[in-house]
């Protein structure tokens, strides 16, 4: 495994090149940044639990015809997953203000929003991943107006389910984020899911003590991200209730 | 005309409650300000060219069906006009990168831009004016989706003429900012064009010697504004060969 080859290394994860043509395998990092990496810090065993939450929601995407680029966990750090040509774009769902809307429109931080708000990120570190709107994407040529659309639907469909999958475990989805791929399949293109869908990519809150459970912990130094990682894996029904020490890594149950 | 009531006072012009209902009288102060007002100057004599090439400009566009607020100019200083109910956006249309488009997506001032790209702005000082997308406005009821349509389809005429009344003097029209106002009239409701045109709130670049004559040259401090302002008031055929001498402000021909 050591000889294979490194595709691409991004913050919290890397690339290498899988198996079979068409193929990758995705490594989770215990890195964590913000900030656009301004702040970085590594926290032990966090890149284990996004590994194992977002292969629960990954699969689970699969299952009700949400395509992704998820195809299996391999172990503890590694999936793998489909070869796509990455959309340089962030999409954001936002349900209730938080973060950068607040700051940018005003909107004090808890707000429910008038109805759910999708959002667009030029995907460029030196430029701080800008918000874009439709003009921009089309002029440049990031995406076509189908693709958009498409990216819009999937990212309202995966909205619902994560709502859903949430609130069934007493957990508010205030907003996420995710990337989406052309799959070139049967002289066919299509967009799809890439990524990762995690605390890392979630605004997740308590829904009873309004307690952060997400990346918010880290970029506003509320500590204790792990313990709450590993509470949000916990409510998914995928780890063992006994948490394991620091540094051994979590306990997870099999998967389903 | 001292005891009317002001209605509302902006950076650059007051609005007056104007001689019949449903009217206005909008006054061009000489107040230049930039980067939300926190570099301001009063430059004499500015208020009455953009009211001067404001109103060429309107007039213009009214005459092609391209409809405005825009009634007639009343003196030196003012105009009369429609009321309307102001959409708390500022529409811009880009050709040329320049400003906040080169600084935001990194290109190049002066770049070509793949096709005129749309952007709008909230219209709020405390949240220095963002950048805001379809998603934004439609959820927090800035506008309607129809609304949208039609000040996009408005703004796109409006660059398709001044980008040929400006080539045809020599000016390459970079880009431009406009605003939109509800008319309510006849029981019907449409959107029309508000505010002013003016080098305050387009780009304008000489074709030849690529200098600029537009607010630029006091939001970089280049100097010159009231020259550069004259001449293109000039080009327009609005004004007097003989340019008078400073503080008595320009002397115009009569309107056309």
């Amino acid at each position: 495994m050591s000889r294979r080859r490194r595709i691409y290394e991004g913050k919290a994860k890397i690339l290498y090149e899988g198996p079979e043509p068409g193929t990758l395998i995705q490594f989770f990092k215990d890195d964590a940044t913000a900030f656009n990496a301004k702040k970085h810090e590594v926290i032990d065993g966090k890149g284990v639990l996004n590994n194992r939450i977002s292969e629960h929601i990954f699969s689970h995407l699969n299952a009700i015809g949400i395509p992704t680029h998820f195809i299996k966990r391999m172990n503890m750090r590694e999936q793998l997953i489909k070869e796509v040509e990455i959309v340089p774009l962030e999409i954001v769902v936002r349900n209730v203000a938080a973060g950068s809307i607040s700051k940018r429109l005003g909107v004090e931080e808890g707000t429910v929003l008038p109805r759910s708000i999708i959002e667009f990120y030029y995907k460029n570190d030196e430029l701080n991943d800008p918000i874009v709107s439709e003009e921009h994407i089309t002029a440049f040529g990031w995406a076509s107006p189908p693709e958009i659309d498409d990216m819009m639907a999937l990212a309202i469909r995966v909205n619902d389910f994560l709502t859903g999958l949430f609130l069934g475990i007493g957990i508010q989805l205030v907003d996420f984020k995710i990337e989406c791929g052309r799959l070139y399949e049967n002289d066919m293109m299509r967009i799809i899911i890439a990524d990762e869908i995690s605390p890392d990519s979630c605004r997740l809150w308590d829904v009873k003590t309004k307690e952060k459970m997400d990346k918010d912990r880290f970029r506003q130094d509320l500590g204790g991200l792990l313990e709450n990682y590993r509470e949000v894996a916990k409510r998914l029904g995928i780890m063992n209730e006994n948490e394991p020490p620091r540094g051994s890594g979590p306990v997870l149950v099999k998967s389903d």
